[in-house]
């Protein structure tokens, strides 16, 4: 199964005053995940969009196990969960620099959507790639 | 059951280019909700924090179900779902102005922790309060 | 003159981990001050957007000379600063919650733009209130 | 004169329902901007925050010529503008990904404090670097 690794750097932005990152940040993070990892499989999300599809949140999980703090660099790992005609599960798990703990694991499922905001099968091409990319074959 | 409200207006800093809410953000009008009910009960976060006890977040949980927009007020609901020894579990609605529609459904799970970082059991003056707030008694 | 103010709750979402609140985050504020000073005055933004009409920031400045903390309450004081036929001055002040220490203090400097994002007269209602505020008439 | 280049690529959580970048994240960018030239120079920004410094933002300023939208990538450039005893003056700009057009241009003050939030001296080492990066010469 393919998965995309993003590499970030926790600026002072991110943190809180409890001195680690604050809890919605790593969510932010999920987005460049599953952003980066579409695109490395040729699914550009911003030309979906422009093609009319939408793929809104619909559910977000979240478990934090050990926070991530000022400067430290984590890695955010994205892959599909599964893909069913309109919607999309993500799963994403961030771990420390040196892949010795997980800090956070999570999943968001999103809904395909036209413009109108109506539920609608996932573009055809899409569909192809999410699926080969769970399947682990090439293209995907 | 005791329920907090809070009323939150929609400003642009909360959109995304979607045009609507971004779903970090009320994941962060859940931390209004639960601070604002914890404190009309009695129990002021900061000061919890100056006597050693910090409550981070271990879980969370998101049902988008429709969106909120720019200038909209939305109604963040807020209660206590369980109380443990070591652990608080909060439940929010975010609803429309007018309560038509359910927006927003989501937990949040924490830990009771000392400035250590070790779980340790709530402070029994705050364990006393939930537990009322759970049973709908007074002085919850 | 006509000035705005509005009082905000730190949360812990606004916080870094110098135990403060992150710079951007003032400047989030400024948003609430000039969207309610303005509501107050008669001009919904959001309307003026239907009408049309948009308020993008084309300049900003802040000074930070003492921080907000976590729990406290904050009140910005917003007015106008200047207006002209294509453009407007917000000034921002934001005060401890007795008043007693001045913050933070900027200005956002923003152009009217039509749909096409080209550089418009205000609406004359719009101009007309906005001029009235400064000159400190009733009905501004 | 040093200047350090970073690439960002917009992501929807940077955007907002005028289908831009709101412009608080711009300044969000100045961070990395900064933090990374200095990194590049030899001075890690947490490390000296233990060693006892740390540099809080006293002054911004940010002038908005056009905005970045979704899924573009931008190139945040930074310089030391002037270097002082207790303080120091980084100046950005932010171009397209073709440098073609200057999107956003800004500096930011930054004074030398101590743990205690006592204005004092730069630490030798650091200031030695500043001067080296504004005069241009090697190790700077």
């Amino acid at each position: 199964m393919k998965t995309g690794v993003v590499k970030i750097r926790v600026i002072y932005a991110d943190t809180d005053a409890m001195g680690i990152v604050y809890h919605t940040n790593y969510v932010r993070w999920f987005e460049i995940g599953r952003t980066e990892l579409m695109r490395e499989a040729g699914v550009v999300y911003g030309e979906m969009e422009k093609e009319g599809f939408f793929l809104p949140l619909t559910e977000l999980a979240c478990h934090y196990l050990y926070p991530a703090r000022y400067d430290e660099i984590v890695l955010v790992e994205t892959r599909i969960g599964y893909f069913r005609r309109a919607s999309v599960k993500f799963c994403y798990e961030i771990w420390d620099e040196n892949r010795e703990r997980l800090l956070v694991e999570g999943s968001t499922l999103h809904a395909f959507l036209n413009r109108e905001g109506k539920i609608v099968r996932a573009p055809a091409r899409v569909g192809e790639i999410f699926q080969a990319m769970l399947d682990g074959r090439p293209g995907g």
